[in-house]
């Protein structure tokens, strides 16, 4: 059977990809989650039909999203992911011994489950000591936490469905105080080629709430126009300045993508970015 | 009617474009030619089924591989563009005050008339005085011309079809004699993410010519997995060291991607890619 799946990035452009095989189907409190194997990218998390996941391509995410702020920190003890639920972001945390506990809030159970079942390379470190899962809307439980964490790690799906409320102002208060005063949180933060306007909203979402706040890029093939951003918000550290090019140093022979060097050219924007964050 | 377009970028992976209407479809000497109008990136020029430009996007792609090289040569005379038929490259060059003379060696007369015809912002400067167009194949015509240019930009299609013979050494060998002494080669080298072995190839014959060689990189969202790369191989000057940021810093207010930061920024290579050019 020549099987193709094809999601649309907007109602006019989409990507093709031929199947394998569906691994499964199924249908959460709170969304549609396939697993699909793919000839090009391996296998695929789909949540509501759009793509989170690759084993072939997943780690520029998972890496420019975590080893950034952790290579800002001077002390990055304690960290909270919200969403994240297929374990790459646990995974990239926990290849730094200063990171003494990682909370993962991750609404969907069954995105947890499916991710231990079919992505054990993105999965692998959820059972670590370090690490306590909680399942339960991050919304909700970061409202109880105050003054806690050294990094929050927004590792949301897109603002439509379960992941709305992760990119609004009140939302991102409440990020700030679970932070501790010197605290950073990162939110992946959509493409700035097919989203321009939401991307500008978001920005000044957590411009308003963050003294310093700097946008940061990477290519991501399976998402929307290849090209995603990521924000950096801070109490006290600038992610230029503060950079510890020492730990990045030392964890880059594990790494695929993330180095010294991409850490600083990532915040380098085109024109055109720079024009939605002013 | 509901047409859409779909290039397959590899036998297992393609990109789906919603078209509005096909513009034109004929057949040179040299490809097949099409020009579709498309709801999500405008027009798109495609040579034998493949995207060359889209209105929406060709702005990264042209000025990347230009404004790089240009603003690193201390006196930019006089420019050579193998391949670049569709103008977007002269545009860009012609930014430029210090330049005298540009030349556009295009094997296919049929991508500069149908880019005339199609993208008027694109072929804009194509009759611009200091433009001479010679409708040759550039492999013959480097051949013949020494020590005679200050910058040669190969801005070709990809290593199928006409577009071959540009990614090999004694093609590289011409392009260096080509070159004053102190000259400055820039040419697209494809994508690192699909066509790793190939442009490991490219690179080490770049390497096998030029003293100083360099890659970088650019989000290009038509072209396979987003991500492109273009090497910089130079006789005498470093594309960071000897990095004109005056010169960046004068046109950055007519350019939507490249700026100083940019410029720099570009040269900062993943881990994966590293591992393609060692």
């Amino acid at each position: 059977m020549d099987l193709w799946f094809t999601e649309k990035h907007t109602k006019n452009l989409g990507i093709t990809l031929k199947i394998k095989t569906a691994l499964f189907h199924g249908k959460s409190e709170y969304q549609v989650v396939d697993v699909l194997d793919t000839f090009e990218f391996g296998r695929m998390l789909l949540l509501d039909g759009l793509v989170m996941i690759t084993e072939r391509d997943e780690f520029v995410y998972h890496e420019m999203i975590t080893h950034t702020p952790i290579c800002v920190h001077p002390d990055p003890s304690n960290i909270l992911v919200i969403g994240g639920g297929d374990g790459g972001t646990i995974r990239e945390i926990l290849r730094h011994p200063e990171v003494k506990k990682a909370d993962l809030v991750e609404i969907d159970n069954m995105v947890i489950e499916k991710s231990m079942e079919f992505f054990p390379n993105v999965s692998s470190k959820l059972k670590d000591p370090k690490v306590n899962i909680i399942v339960k809307d991050g919304i909700e439980y970061i409202k109880r936490h105050k003054n806690e964490y050294d990094i929050v790690i927004i590792d949301s799906s897109d603002p439509i469905g379960p992941g709305e409320g992760l990119f609004i102002k009140e939302f991102y208060k409440s990020v700030f105080n679970s932070l501790k005063e010197d605290g950073i949180m990162v939110a992946q933060t959509e493409s700035p080629f097919i989203n321009g306007s939401l991307v500008t909203d978001i920005f000044k979402n957590i411009k308003s709430v963050f003294p310093i706040v700097k946008m940061y890029t990477a290519s991501i093939p399976t998402y929307p126009y290849g090209y995603w951003s990521f924000s950096f918000g801070s109490k006290k550290y600038d992610p230029i300045k503060d950079f510890n090019k020492e730990r990045a140093g030392d964890i880059q022979p594990q790494l695929k993508y993330y180095n010294s060097e991409i850490h600083k050219a990532s915040f380098a924007l085109p024109n055109f970015v720079q024009k939605l964050c002013s």
